[in-house]
This record gives structure tokens, C-alpha cells and sequence, in this order.
């Protein structure tokens, strides 16, 4: 049977089809600048030999059908995908389930329903997702839809960890709470760490930290999210991209008063404007590292701050948890940044963390490894990220679980 | 010599007299309500035996000229300040020196403009501070003034710890950073537990926990402050009495989008109805401890937050800092507050804190004191704050340096 993952955004759609008895990827690619004049679709597939394909088209795409039927046609057109009856599943990422979703769920009008509840707390991108899944449903009424949610796995936060010290009403009436993204993300960087440390995940103590785009560090106990830096939205937290993450809130007041700034614009300043570009004019990790070799200045403190921030929050989650088996680093900058993750690991001698410097900085390492000395008490450990694939698994084993797959 | 230290207000001003030979207090009080149809004033003094004796009376205190004329009325009346050449210093609290001012300074034309021209960091206190610094001034120009800044003593943090990820022309052109406040109640408690670790302040990792009605951490290296959680304003960091300490800075865009809130009420909500108040309904922390005891779940559960905000601070500045000497609770919370302290601490064996229940939850106990087990290796210190003691102490020591004393 085939699986097919769809991220649907306001302006594109990614997507990634599946074989579940290998779970090899047989295609992925993406539909962008939906509703401009000028689309663009991007696929890569496998053909008959097993030889990894691709080809790149502009079209106009006017509407998230159209998109999801353009991918259709390439699945098709590319010999992937020949019946339809060939899909089990149709898995949709969903950044925002609230606190109504804690697991993988078969989307019918209640789940419906339920994601565009809570289209308050992700403005964004449940309205996109709603899009994608319900062009999915008319296209395929036969196949099952999953949402698989992005604070799924936070859910298992005590309320010490998830409640801000804000008026109690605020989270009662308007569920302002922190609940925490990249889940899928943390879930699957764990479950290898497990297979790693040769242990059941159920037993073990873990901080997890995606560095990418959005960042966020996750604590976990006996397999389980007990805490996360990420808040009511992605803006809480590490250093992102162009996301500021920790800061006085005050900050906003003092925009608002002293520059005048309008509330719009200050959530575009701290969202889009902040982060390493704001520190350093770029957004890109790989270009810091080297401006920063030159001696810039700004890319030093960027590297500097991503690093001190990243450092404690391990220390944060340390504490809270006790006792802690493994570090992991996952997502772009977490897989290939060695001088944030040196940095963000030294001197933490007396929490039993000690860095492999020869393993952490080896260029050609691309795998799953370990970066920590033999000796260290706590594992450090580098896992790429697969949030399509857990999404695929999820997805599937909820098709099973009720019938459908 | 005498030693006057004033902290003034918008509507009070509070004081404390000094003798220096021995640091005794001789008087201390308040004016309140300056510029209210009735004014209160209350006193405390030592008399002439040495007997503590106290007195309140409710005048109209128009000005803070009146009020600073009342506590020097009062001083003369009681006897332990006969004439003003006793005074050999007046030290004044200023909550913000920006960047200008790292240590102490003797208050001249161009001190009083460089603390104006720090007014929009501190918009409530510097105004009011430079009231009662103009009038002490006036009213004795033969005795110099000096300035004792909260944020001085953490001038000394790098910049991957005070700078925010934010555009970089926001702090080139606005300052917009991590000040730190509480400076003086911090420096003043390194100093005492480096007394009783017996060892210099400069080979001394420290973690200060100053916990009262604002509450912040700093974390101290070699005697320094190298981080603290209050930033640009004291509404960062810890759960404090009505401030809500670390949030997602986007839940301030929830409350415009979503409840039509202005920004000014949402200042007030964070700033005033927030924290212990916010989870609770109460700001006090006794009150809270009583009605936790008795199962009221909103006082369980401020409990919880705050002790949990705490314990995160503790592993972030243990990993920044690497080694750390003491944990040192300071402020009316961290003074009396055992329930706190225990859950702030407990678990951070691995850290090498291991506290001591008995002496922790010893009822009666007030003065400086550990309340970690002989075997933690860092120990858990008690240290009452004094900072009004620090003001002072301070003050004698840049009059005498600048030869003014």
C-alpha cells in the first residue's frame, strides 16, 4: 500500500508519497505560488529502475484543488501511483490541534470542525491545512484523511510546565496556554535516540532540540514531552531564522510608546525581521558560519546568541528532569551547524556532557551518530529528521487502528 | 559619620539612617502618599538607650520637598540626627542607569541629566528618583548625593547574554537590551556568601535568587554578573507578585487581535493582574502557602509555576556558568518561603544539590544560614538582603574615593 503525505500552506503544498511495506519515498515535491499568475511545481520520483528522477513545470495553479489534482497528475503521469485504490491513507500535517488533539486522528466534518476551532491560535496555517484536507476528502472519498497535529505530542505537559502566569481566565475563556510545535518532529528524533541508546523509549530521559527554520527545544521524561520552549505560537524560545524567540514582552510596549509602532507591525518586526537576520542581516546559517570566519562581527554575536540561548535551555531541561540520557540536535542547523553545537555543549563537563570534538566537527557526517566522548554520561547525539515519514506511520497506524486501512 | 539613604518613589519616599563606624540602623521609615489630601508618615527609631521606637502620624505631604523636609524633621525630633554636618553621605536608589553608569556615582548637573536621559527605560522610577535627588540636593548642598544604580552591577554580562535577537538598530539607536535589575540585592548576597564559603567574591560561581514582590536570578561568575532574568524592564523572567515573568511575546498580539485589548491594557494585565495574583487571586505568598495547605488548586498551582520557573533558571545559569559554588535565596519569598525553595531544588542531585529538609523547613529560623546536606556539593545558602545597608556602604565608599567624604 502507498501513503501519501500533504502539507498544505496558504500559498503551497508539499507532499511525499510513501511505500508502507518499505517505507521508501517513491515521489516527493511540491506545488508553490498558488492563486499567482505563475505556479510552480517541483517533483522528484523514482522510476521503473529505482533511478531518483525530477523535473520542475510553471503553471498556473489558481486554487488548492488545482494543486492537489497537479500532484495527482504528476503521482500518475510518473508511474508512482497507478489506482487510487492503491492509497491507504492520505496523512495532513496540521500545525494546531489546541488541546482537543492528542493524537494522530481520521478526519470526518467533526475533526473538520475542530481544527477550524482553534483557527484563532494559528491564524496561519490551520485555515491552509483545512484547504488541503478538504480538496483530499472530495478527491478521494474512499481514502482515509489523518490530521497529524504539530502539538499532538506536547499534550503530555504538566500545567506547571504550560500555563503562564497570566490571569487564569485567559486560559479557561481563551485557552491562552503554552502548547508547543515540531512534535512530530521531537517524536521521531526520540524514538531513533531510543533505538540508539539500545533502551525502550519509555525509559528514557531526553532533550531534544530542532534547530532549523523554527527552532525548539524540547524536555522529555519516560519518553513523554514534559516541557517545550516553543508557546502559544513558534515566536517563544530559541533564536530563529528571522523569529526572536525569548524576550522582555515590555519590549512591544516600549515600540508601541516610544517608536510608535503599530501592533501589526511589531508582530512582523518580531516574527520576520528578528532572529539571526536581525542580528546579523542573514538568515542563513551556512552564510553566518562563513561571514563569521571572516571575522564579521555581527555573525559572531548571531552564533554567539543562538549558542547561549540553545545552551540554557539544556541546562533548564536538565534541571527540570533530573536526569537525562541523551542530548539530540535534529532539523538544518542541528544536522550540519558543529560550531553551534559545539558551543552550545561546552563547559558542561559537570552535567556529564562531553563532546567528541573530532565526531561533532567531521565534515563528510551526514548520518545518524554520536558526537559525545565514550566517557560522557549523557549522549549527544546528531539524528537527521523525518517529520514526512512519522507522518506516514502515524497516519497509517491510525487508518489501521480504526478500520480503515 | 551618618549615612541617609533615600528611595524615592512617585508617591513615597522611603529612608534609613546609618551610622558608618558601625553600620547600626538608627531610624528608618516612610513618607507616602506625597501629593494625596493626607499623607502618611511612620518612623523607627533607636532612642537614646537604645530601645527600638517606632511612630506614625498622617499629615499632607504635597511634594517630595515636604516629604524629604518631614524625614529630616523627624530625624532631628527623635535625636538621631542632630546637625547636617553629621551627614557625611546621601545614597539614592535609581532602578535604571542604562549603560552609563557601572558603579556608584556622586551626583553632579551632568549625573542628573545622564539619569534623565535614561527616563523612557525607566518612565515611573527615574522621574521620581530625580525629584528626591533635586530636593536632597537643594536642602543640603554641603553633602554630596550619590546615585546607587539596580542596573549597575550587571553591567558586566557579555553581550550574547544581554543583547535580544532583534533588529540590531534597536539597541544601536533605542539601548533596547537586558539590563537586569535588583543589582544591589544581588551583589550585596554574593558578597555574604562568599563570606560564609569562606572565600574571595572574585574565585566565587554564584546563582542569586531574589525572590519578593519583583523576583529575578543572576547567575555570577568569578564574583561578576554574567546573566540575570529581568531585561529591559522588570516584567521578565520569574513568576513575580502581579508580573507575569517569561511569556510568548505573541500572546500580547493574541490579546489586540483577538480581545480588542489596547496596548495599554495589556501592559497593565501583564504588569499588574499577573502573576501569583494572575494563576491565584492572590498576590501574597503566606496567604498562598495557607490556602495550598488548605487544597485550593489556583494556589497549588502558582506554587507550582513559580517553583518550576525558579528550578529552570537554576539549570540555565548552572550550564552557562559550568561550576557553581551556591544557590542563595534572597527576598521576603526566598527568605521565608521553605515550600518554594524545596521545589525549586529538589531533583538537582545531579547537579550536586542536595538539600536539607530539616534545616529548610525550620520554622524559626531567620537569619543567614545553609540548608543544603554537609555532602551538596553546592551549597544552599539563606541570605536576608539588605540592600538599603549596601546603598549605603556604597555611597560612603565613592563620597570617600572622590574625596567628598
Amino acid at each position: 500500500m502507498k501513503v501519501l503525505v500533504l502539507n498544505s500552506g496558504s500559498s503551497s503544498i508539499k507532499y511525499q508519497l510513501f511505500l508502507s511495506e518499505d517505507w521508501v519515498a517513491l515521489a516527493s515535491g511540491s506545488v508553490s505560488r498558488i492563486g499567482e499568475p505563475e505556479g510552480e511545481i517541483k517533483e522528484e520520483w523514482l522510476d521503473a529502475s529505482g533511478i531518483r528522477q525530477s523535473g520542475r513545470a510553471r503553471v498556473p495553479i489558481p486554487t488548492h484543488q488545482d494543486g492537489i489534482d497537479r500532484i495527482v497528475k504528476a503521482l500518475h503521469e510518473t508511474r508512482v501511483l497507478g489506482d487510487v485504490s492503491e492509497l491507504a491513507v492520505i496523512g495532513h500535517r496540521v500545525v494546531h490541534g489546541g488541546e482537543h488533539f492528542k493524537r494522530p486522528t481520521i478526519v470526518d466534518d467533526a475533526v473538520v470542525d475542530a481544527i477550524r476551532d482553534v483557527v484563532p491560535l494559528a491564524p496561519l496555517h490551520n485555515p491552509a491545512h483545512l484547504a488541503g484536507i478538504e480538496v483530499a476528502r472530495r478527491l478521494f472519498p474512499t481514502v482515509p484523511s489523518v490530521a497529524v497535529f504539530d502539538t499532538a505530542y506536547h499534550q503530555t505537559m504538566p500545567r506547571t510546565s504550560y500555563r503562564y502566569a497570566i490571569p487564569e481566565w485567559l486560559y479557561r475563556e481563551h485557552r491562552i496556554r503554552r502548547y508547543g510545535f515540531h512534535g512530530t518532529s521531537h517524536f521521531y528524533v526520540a524514538k531513533r535516540a531510543a533505538a540508539l541508546l539500545g533502551r525502550p523509549l519509555e525509559s528514557c530521559n531526553l532533550i531534544t532540540l530542532h534547530l532549523g527554520n523554527g527552532s525548539s527545544a524540547t524536555a522529555i521524561r519516560d519518553g513523554k514531552s514534559v516541557d517545550t520552549s516553543m508557546g502559544l505560537t513558534p515566536l517563544e524560545g530559541l533564536v530563529m531564522g528571522t523569529r526572536c524567540g525569548d524576550i522582555d514582552p515590555a519590549v512591544l510596549f516600549y515600540l508601541a510608546k516610544n517608536l510608535g509602532m503599530e501592533i501589526d507591525a511589531i508582530e512582523d518586526l518580531l516574527n520576520r525581521q528578528s532572529g539571526l537576520l536581525g542580528i546579523s542581516g542573514v538568515n542563513d546559517m551556512r552564510e553566518i558560519d562563513r561571514l563569521a570566519e571572516e571575522g564579521n562581527d555581527g555573525a559572531e554575536l548571531a552564533i554567539g546568541i543562538t549558542a547561549h540561548r540553545i545552551k540554557k535551555y539544556i541546562g533548564a531541561y536538565y534541571a527540570e528532569l533530573g536526569r537525562v540520557d541523551a542530548v539530540v540536535f535534529t532539523g538544518g542547523i542541528g544536522e550540519n551547524a558543529a560550531e553551534i553545537r559545539c558551543r552550545a555543549c561546552e563547559g558542561l563537563e559537570n552535567l556529564g556532557i562531553k563532546m567528541d570534538d573530532i565526531a561533532n566537527y567531521a565534515p563528510e557526517e551526514r548520518g545518524e551518530r554520536c558526537i559525545s566522548t565514550p566517557e560522557s554520561a549523557v549522549q549527544v547525539l546528531v539524528i537527521p529528521t523525518n517529520e514526512e515519514l512519522e507522518i506516514a506511520q502515524q497516519s497509517l497506524e491510525a487508518a489501521v487502528e480504526a478500520g480503515g486501512g
